[in-house]
Order: structure tokens, then C-alpha cells, then sequence
């Protein structure tokens, strides 16, 4: 399993979508401005993520600054081009977490259906 | 990618690790009696997960009802069994997932270190 994990995890690295999203990330915080941008975006994304999994409220004023930064992170190439490059290695780091996962949940699943 | 993913899946497939926790767990499913116990046991551990999760205060009742039955797994020697497979297996496919997201934790954490 860990030899298959090894051949996997290069693979991945020598992969199109991550050198891509290498570049576009390294692009993006070798230009101050763009840098600090992109990290406002991902602090306010995570303090918004962290408070609706608490279950806190998010006020209307948050929302507001939430869609402002987000707008100005679309105008913005370098950034845009960024979070389309993690979106498409995402979706297939989301793939392969399912493929590798699928024994076990056959195992549980199975007799889950049994139940019903 | 996805060819490497699925060398890997089926590794983990045919591993002793995989093979015994399936084992382990079909003879504790196919016992009525395990079969509840082994349901209770995860009904309750899901239960206060998401309590914790959603920073819900968890009761001294609560707690010792989860001891008591924590108490009555680890004593019945097939759900031990299955939670030792488990565990076992658990902890490699943690591995894996270490392995597979280090590119993209070397190119994020690469960065964040520079700031310090």
C-alpha cells in the first residue's frame, strides 16, 4: 500500500493540473499586491467557515465584506486563474479520496443496506 | 493520477490489514447480539461527536452511559477485534492521506514559512 501511495503522490506532482496550480500560485505571491489580496481572501473565507460550523451567526456586514473581496479577487487575474487551478486539482484530490476510500465504504455500506 | 488511484485501491483491497478488518467485522454483523451492541457503541460515538462538533454541552449522563458501553465493547472480545482491525486500518489510510496531499501542503507551507 505505501510503495501504490508513493507511485500515487508522484504522479500527482509530476501532474499537469499541479504544475499548473504551482505556477499560478507562485505567480500570485511573488507580487506583494496580489499576495496580500489573495491572503485577506483566505483569512475572511476561513473565519467565515470556522463561524458557521460553530454555528454562529454571520451578520449582514461580514456577508457584505465577504462578497466585496471576492469580486475584487474575480477582477483580479492572477488570483482567479489561481482559485481555477485549486478548483481542478481539488476535484481530483475529491476523486481519488473516493477511489482509495471505496473498500471500506463497500465494507460499512453493505451491510447498511441490509438493514433498511 | 487516477490509474495510479486505482493500483492503489486495490492494494488496500488485498492488504492483510483490509482483509482482517472485513473479517473481523462480517463476524460481528452476523451476530444479532454483536450486531447491536457494536450499533449501539457507534450510535453514541456519533452522537457526541457532532454534540462536540457543534459545541453543545455534553451531560454527565451522557458521559457515563458512553463509559458503560465503551466499557462493554472493550469486554466483548469480537468488537474489540473489530475496533483493533479498524484502528489498524485507520491509521494507514491516515498515512496515505499524508502522503498524497504532501505536494500540495510543500507548495502551501513553502510559502507561509517565508512570512515568519
Amino acid at each position: 500500500m505505501y510503495d501504490s501511495a508513493y507511485v500515487l503522490e508522484k504522479a500527482i506532482r509530476e501532474s499537469e493540473e499541479f504544475k499548473s496550480l504551482q505556477e499560478a500560485y507562485e505567480s500570485v505571491m511573488n507580487d506583494p499586491n496580489s499576495k496580500a489580496m489573495f491572503e485577506e481572501f483566505r483569512d475572511v473565507q476561513l473565519d467565515l467557515q470556522e463561524k458557521q460550523m460553530q454555528g454562529m451567526e454571520i451578520t449582514e456586514a461580514e456577508l457584505d465584506s465577504a462578497r466585496n473581496i471576492v469580486n475584487n479577487v474575480q477582477q483580479h487575474q492572477g488570483i482567479a486563474n489561481l482559485m481555477e487551478k485549486e478548483q481542478r486539482l481539488n476535484i481530483i484530490i475529491g476523486d481519488i479520496s473516493r477511489i482509495i476510500t471505496k473498500p471500506l465504504e463497500e465494507l460499512y455500506g453493505g451491510f447498511e443496506e441490509e438493514e433498511e
